[in-house]
């Protein structure tokens, strides 16, 4: 296969001095060494005039990951009016403002009453939007996988330069447009939801690559931006993998040099690619399972 | 070194049918291929007469994981009377029913009102429980330390059967104790600390190994279980680090075959094993970014 660097959109910034810093220790041999740390920071997010969620993030787009956030919780609709999207460094903060009134606080007492966990209930909620979607039928050559999956392991990344983070990115084709890192692998995915929202992206050509396990969770937030294959050089959950049977989404796991497994919408996956031209993929690029939550 | 397997006292159960399913799909190479995944069940946990949350769990353990849930959300006092924890498998409850009259009603208000996730609250009352805990100096000597890597790696699991799936091991000295696994990390902790609840076992003496990585909820837990050292393969963030410093724990990443880095606690650590006669460790044992969430 050949070297390809396609141009990214939004690449990590692994050089950023804000996103990581120096922490001294010492190693096996008991020698002082330093290592590079990913840096979260907490950023408090309101909806208008309501405090929603305080999240932590390396805080790299904050106004992507407030807009993906409440897209994803279902408190901000595909069709809402954004007005203004305002950050305060200095605060923390970021606030939203939208034209129609929103009906959070509604769904704020729902959550507690149901579940007194945000994971239990924003599950709920992400249910009913599912109903609607029905994902087209766009092919996936094996082709396009393993250039993508190439090009997202060499692309330099906090990944590579100290470890413990997620990422996941956004393809068309064989073209990673939006790569996305972040301490939880959620505020990764709202980031992309948020990008798509602002530049009026939809889902239905798109590929979603992500660190991690494929879990119903996944599954959901996948679906509901619309897009049709979700790649994981991770594994699956049952679950997972039946919301995605019943969605008719595309879902491959264990992406690791040559192999892969599909468990749900292999139909669309046009096998192209002669398998003996594919390298398995390089210690250097494997991600170690430093990524694990 | 020598092939060390330890009688634990809990371990996985990789052979029991309720835990995993067989799923069909295709290879790279476009060939059926049958798959285990984990299975993961909803179980809702009742405190007295209060439904508190729904959880997602492989549900091997249920009792355990609701006290450990209810303890490491500090809705449960480590001296708290439990007159019962009551399982029902048809209708997926567990019910747990304490002597003293408990107060979580107030917390799950609270809850909402500051921040509408779990995740953000829940911090903040575990932040609150921390103050009082000094943990002792127990050291922590590295050929306990390649050891016990050792004996986990080598222990039949969930995770070699299927993937996908994290653990934690309460540990003591040189020899693994109790080895929990679960798909979300925090239900393998919860799962560790009612066991400790139920049998009255103290941290002060224990190493606790986890799959993930070391973040400030991972570092939480650990102190408010009472055990000063915490090991993991993965990496660290900059907040996990901090808080670890402040709270006194060691703090062990990036733990794979001979290599480790401390972070933290630097001083419990007695450097005693010669390094020419650790292995590596082999393709076979190592986790491949599967356990990721």
């Amino acid at each position: 296969m050949n070297e390809h660097r396609p141009v990214l959109l939004i690449r990590p910034r692994p050089d950023d001095p804000r996103l990581t810093e120096s922490v001294a220790g010492v190693n096996e041999r008991g020698e002082r060494i330093e290592t590079r740390v990913v840096v979260e920071r907490a950023l408090t997010l309101y909806l208008n005039a309501q405090e929603i969620v305080t999240m932590m993030t390396i805080n790299d787009y904050p106004e992507y990951l407030a807009l993906g956030y409440l897209l994803n919780q279902n408190m901000l609709r595909p069709d809402d009016v954004v007005t203004e999207v305002e950050y305060d460094e200095d605060l923390a903060v970021v606030v939203v403002r939208t034209e129609r009134q929103t009906d959070f606080e509604d769904k704020l007492k729902k959550r507690t009453q149901t579940s007194g966990c945000a994971q239990g209930t924003a599950f709920g909620d992400l249910m009913e939007a599912l109903e609607d979607i029905a994902l087209p039928k766009t092919p996936l050559r094996t082709s396009w996988l393993y250039r993508l999956t190439h090009a997202i392991n060499t692309t330099p990344s906090l990944y590579l330069e100290a470890g413990a983070i997620h990422g996941c990115v956004l393809c068309r084709e064989d073209r990673p447009l939006v790569y996305m890192e972040d301490v939880g692998r959620h505020n990764a995915v709202d980031k992309i939801a948020g990008w798509m929202f602002r530049h009026g992206e939809t889902g239905g050509d798109k590929i979603f690559y992500t660190t991690g396990r494929l879990t119903s969770e996944m599954v959901i937030k996948t679906v509901r931006m619309g897009i049709p294959i979700l790649v994981s050089r991770s594994g699956f959950t049952a679950w997972g993998v039946e919301l995605a049977r019943q969605c008719g989404l595309t879902l491959i796991g264990r992406a690791r040099g040559k192999r892969f497994i599909a468990l749900s919408g292999e139909d669309r996956i046009v096998f192209d690619q002669d398998l003996s031209y594919v390298e398995e993929e390089s210690a250097k690029h494997r991600r170690k399972g430093a990524g694990d939550e």
